[in-house]
């Protein structure tokens, strides 16, 4: 069954470009979406203003309502909107009632270490009426007794989705496979559906998507050309290309590359698979070393793997 | 368990250099199997000096033994060689007995229109002396009728290992898995290994390939830094630092592409995923349409897709 597409370009590729997006690519990726058959729109996060100053960032970062509005009106279509909510980073008071918001869903990012915050402010979204997911970050760094332990709190919580999150990019396909099993044995109990969201540190981001939907997720994460911090995410294209279904169209997608991202990478706006990424993902370790050392035009990718394997 | 590891650096490699490669390289990657724990190097191919002008390529197109000796010496290595022969490309006369040669391995390169050939080819290489592989390009074309019928026929033969290729990239992780699982049906009765050749226009070398190794595969292809005809092939850093085996190392391989393949790539030669191979890849066609468009500077890629969708 095709599961639920949700598109993360500007949330995940804001990570690259600070969120600095022109309206222009913002009301053509809003109409790709619509064109393409996606079911959710991930517009970006909900980042505290006490905590981030606004010049320092594109609108993404802050989704005010009326900035979305701007694009979607009041977005009569079947397509639902989500932005995302980090634990730590979101004023809870400025999410509005659902009902006076165009948001469906609020996407919750968490740590296995932040998780009564996470549910804090998930029942805080639940209460203003809007679905919910919980996206536990950096899960190739936590033990699976941790992981039994979160598992067991947010299938007791009213989140609709949890969320499988490979952030450094480390897993192979039958880690996939063994905690899409986990993770749906808790939430398949409770109702709730399994998400993915993947990263391409070693060109599995792609393999590793479609390999949880296949043993159940219901939401997959994609971005188009894969944009997104680092190594990027699982590319639309890809997955709307092996999906097959009657309900997606793969040229709107194309297009928007076409016209908005094969310029922006010619002007420099860097993402997706290099060598360097390979190496904090085999090392389980944050990709923020292999931007830096792609960012200060480092050529000693062997120093950096002995770093890594000697744990520096 | 782990399986053969194959480097063909040089032979998928040299498609996208005519097979120019310096001395110094050649001789380095040699050195850098060694370290690296490889099972397998192949040097090229064996074309027929009567097709192909020697002034046209780079020797590792003809693999004369002289040329490889240069190299090697005797192979006073526990490593074994290997190179490719082309069903229609190769003067059997020059494939001298094992006896007089370095080479361990003759891999037969053939389409399913071919396999009387292959088949004489391979019973030659068998006589002479050699292991022998046969490689079944372009599949993804092959109805399942024709699978059957060539497979009955090579694991009638004295072939030792029938290779699973997927020349376009258009194979997904689970016809790898159905696909192995129909080639281990036939080569294990008579005693075959099956072995595995990705391409990467989805960006699926790497989990193609190590489906097939959990489906059974006893001998895996891979490249460093993925340097194959177009989109490329399956890294060997990815395969080597998946495996985790004690056998391989994995810095060698980094040294080397630091010191060879980045300077290579600098210097403007290209291979690795490009969005053209991903539309190649989905449609099921040569790569070689991607190639031109991307030499040529294309940038209608919508154009591509409306164009390969309608079977152009």
């Amino acid at each position: 069954m095709k599961p639920e597409i949700l598109d993360c370009t500007l949330r995940d590729g804001g990570l690259v470009n600070r969120f600095f997006f022109s309206d222009e690519l913002v009301r053509d990726l809003y109409q790709t979406n619509l064109e393409a058959g996606v079911d959710y729109m991930e517009f970006g996060y909900k980042a505290s203003e006490k905590q981030f100053n606004r010049k320092d960032f594109g609108k993404w970062k802050f989704c005010r309502e009326e900035d979305i509005r701007q694009v979607v009106g009041d977005n009569s279509s079947k397509m639902k909107i989500s932005v995302m909510a980090d634990v730590g980073r979101t004023e809870p008071s400025s999410i509005l009632a659902r009902k006076d918001s165009v948001i469906d869903m609020i996407r919750i990012a968490t740590y296995s270490s932040t998780i009564p915050e996470a549910l804090e402010l998930l029942e805080d979204c639940h209460e203003k009426g809007y679905e919910t997911s919980v996206n536990i970050m950096a899960v190739s760094s936590d033990t699976e007794a941790v992981i039994h332990e979160f598992l067991g709190k947010l299938c007791d919580s009213p989140a609709d989705v949890i969320y499988l999150v490979d952030s450094f990019g480390a897993f192979y396909p039958e880690q996939i496979r063994n905690l899409s099993a986990l993770y749906l044995g808790y939430a398949e109990k409770k109702g709730k559906r399994l998400g993915v969201h993947a990263h391409n540190n070693q060109q599995l981001a792609f393999a590793n998507t479609i390999e949880a939907i296949r043993c159940g997720a219901g939401f997959a994460d994609a971005t188009c050309d894969g944009m997104g911090r680092g190594a990027g995410n699982c590319s639309m294209e890809m997955l709307v290309g092996y999906l097959k279904d009657k309900q997606l169209q793969e040229l709107p997608i194309l297009e928007f590359i076409e016209k908005h991202l094969i310029p922006m990478k010619e002007a420099g706006v860097r993402w997706g698979y290099e060598l360097p990424y390979l190496l904090t993902g085999q090392g389980r370790v944050h990709p923020s070393r292999a931007i830096q050392f792609i960012q200060e035009g480092c050529k000693d990718i062997a120093g950096m793997f002995a770093q890594i394997a000697a744990g520096q």
